[in-house]
């Protein structure tokens, strides 16, 4: 039997961050987000911190969902304690017009961090490198800063569909661009985050979405060396959109905790060419809980997905443990050791004959 | 034919409220939130003024989700341009130890601006009457305000569950007296808002939210002087958990914008005892597109609904026409205009035999 089905892997999103001393340490040394994203040896520092507390499955890049913007010229910036911000938002006609593909070498020091953390991870565990979605990135570029009502990108979306389409066609081919270019550095996965996905009306979803998101995967390397390179779609909210979501041309879709993972299994198809393998799916809350209930929520998301198929040579669903959303930065750091080592310890129960 | 059948009917969430300028200068002479909700003249004649300017269906009380919490002595407050924030927050056993169903007495001025609305009415349209969920209660009772990780009361959640469903008891049974007497006063509907149902887990939200939904659902008058009184849910982010929702001792339920409103016509039965009428579902932020740009828009809502039964006979689904969430204070009072207008004469026209 391959390692991997000994027992269901995990890993956490935002699992190199600031719950973790070691990071916080390391980003005031580095006086920004920016500057911790943007220097080789930085960025490797705190993508490897994770894996030296816990036994995680997977690496993931540290960086941030909207670099791509960033070297279209919109001008990133984190303010501490705030959210992202850009200097130049994207709120009509000209400035949609303005916008192209960015030159890929603005984000060298994004393939750079890659190649340096895959050398420093010496096949311990897989590089996972991601992206922000074509629609997530149109939110931040139109509304310059996280909103809470998407009034200003949707004004757009409803006002002017014919600029929106345009905005997230450019999108979509600098996404494409920027993992095929992580991909050719070493990463051995990679995710697209439509964290915004659900804030989108039903077909408004499929039209400036989801459309968007195909047009990233069709035109991603399908492997590279002879490896295959398994490629996720997480869409925040976007339980709704599975059964559509189950017709992608991608490995893994991620899941919230709205979503029940029995029905999920279920409706993405147990077996076929198109079967999914799902991830997720715990609430990140439940870490600010006791230990024993750590273990036993862990358990409940196991449990849910069910039995794995034993027979690893026929395709289906395969459960990858992580959060329904990123790690809080508020989350005691010893909790998560109690859910990387209850879900190696509940799901190998679950693999063994009289599990 | 009854006229409730020649057009599809239409009231949106929040109608009374910041967008309308004469509301603010209402507002300007109660000089707070509160002042305006606890004065029967002015909530008198804020309910009315969205009914001055459009042929809206029907009305709704101007009150406010969280009168209850108040009136057990959490100490409700709106800073300007902020939202509910109270003084005294509970998050431990010594705080939910001391909660207890308040004195309706205490909640007299809703049930008095009830009453005064329903005569200023004169039979217009008819008014429907409201509550927070116990959950959505919770919410705000756990963490003081609004939250964007709801961190606290999910922690109240899984740390200490016993201690949450204590506090979703009372608050089920204070929900249950509050509508019963709005109902005695004079409402002719009543709506519970479970504006954060959709925050919590698949197995969370059935144990903490819908389960108190239905606690209260089951305490609620059937009728008041031989006339039945609808009950309507709605749970933003709700639209995985629709078939359980099916379920419910209602009459109607609320839909956001997520949801495909011919699924959920076809999910929660075309007929039977338990076929529910559906409420909503337009994104509030398609107001901010020009004119013709939300009559398509209403168009397509109404269209994804579907013709009506003719047979009114016959129960069955019944559309309300509805925002997904409550209206914008940034939207143009002219495109509500449109809305209601859009509204009638698209569903007139699909009502007509060659519709």
């Amino acid at each position: 039997m391959r390692q991997a089905t000994e027992h269901t892997p995990v890993w956490l999103m935002r699992q190199a961050g600031r719950y973790l001393p070691e990071y916080r340490a390391t980003r005031a040394q580095a006086g920004s987000f920016m500057g911790l994203a943007t220097n080789t040896g930085y960025a490797t520092e705190v993508t490897l911190q994770p894996l030296e507390r816990y036994k995680l499955d997977a690496a993931i890049l540290f960086s941030d969902i909207l670099t791509i913007p960033d070297a279209m010229g919109l001008g990133l910036s984190f303010a501490l304690g705030e959210g992202p911000k850009f200097a130049h938002a994207v709120r009509d006609e000209a400035a949609v017009a303005k916008l192209q593909v960015p030159d890929m070498n603005k984000l060298r020091y994004v393939f750079d961090a890659v190649t340096s953390i895959r050398k420093a991870l010496k096949g311990r565990v897989p590089l996972i490198g991601f992206s922000g979605s074509p629609w997530t990135l149109a939110c931040y570029m139109v509304e310059g800063a996280g909103s809470d009502d998407y009034r200003l990108v949707k004004t757009m979306l409803y006002q002017r569909p014919d600029l929106m389409h345009k905005m997230l066609a450019i999108n979509a081919d600098s996404v494409a661009a920027y993992l095929n270019a992580q991909i050719e550095a070493g990463a051995q996965a990679v995710m697209i985050f439509d964290s915004w996905g659900g804030v989108l009306a039903d077909a408004a979803f499929h039209e400036f979405s989801l459309a968007y998101t195909k047009r990233v995967l069709a035109q991603l390397k399908r492997e590279h060396e002879g490896v295959v390179i398994p490629r996720l779609v997480f869409t925040k909210g976007g339980g709704l959109w599975l059964e559509a979501m189950g017709e992608l041309d991608c490995e893994v879709l991620g899941l919230d905790w709205t979503v029940n993972l029995a029905n999920a299994r279920a409706l993405v198809g147990e077996t076929g060419a198109k079967a999914k393998a799902l991830q997720g799916n715990l609430d990140p809350n439940v870490l600010f809980a006791n230990p024993a209930q750590v273990e036993a929520e862990v358990a409940k998301v196991l449990d849910s997905f069910g039995k794995p198929h034993m027979d690893t040579s026929k395709p289906g669903p395969t459960h990858i443990f992580n959060l329904g959303h990123g790690i809080s930065q508020h989350t005691p750091p010893e909790n998560v050791e109690v859910l990387v080592n209850a879900v190696h310890t509940h799901s190998r129960k679950m693999r063994s004959p009289a599990g």
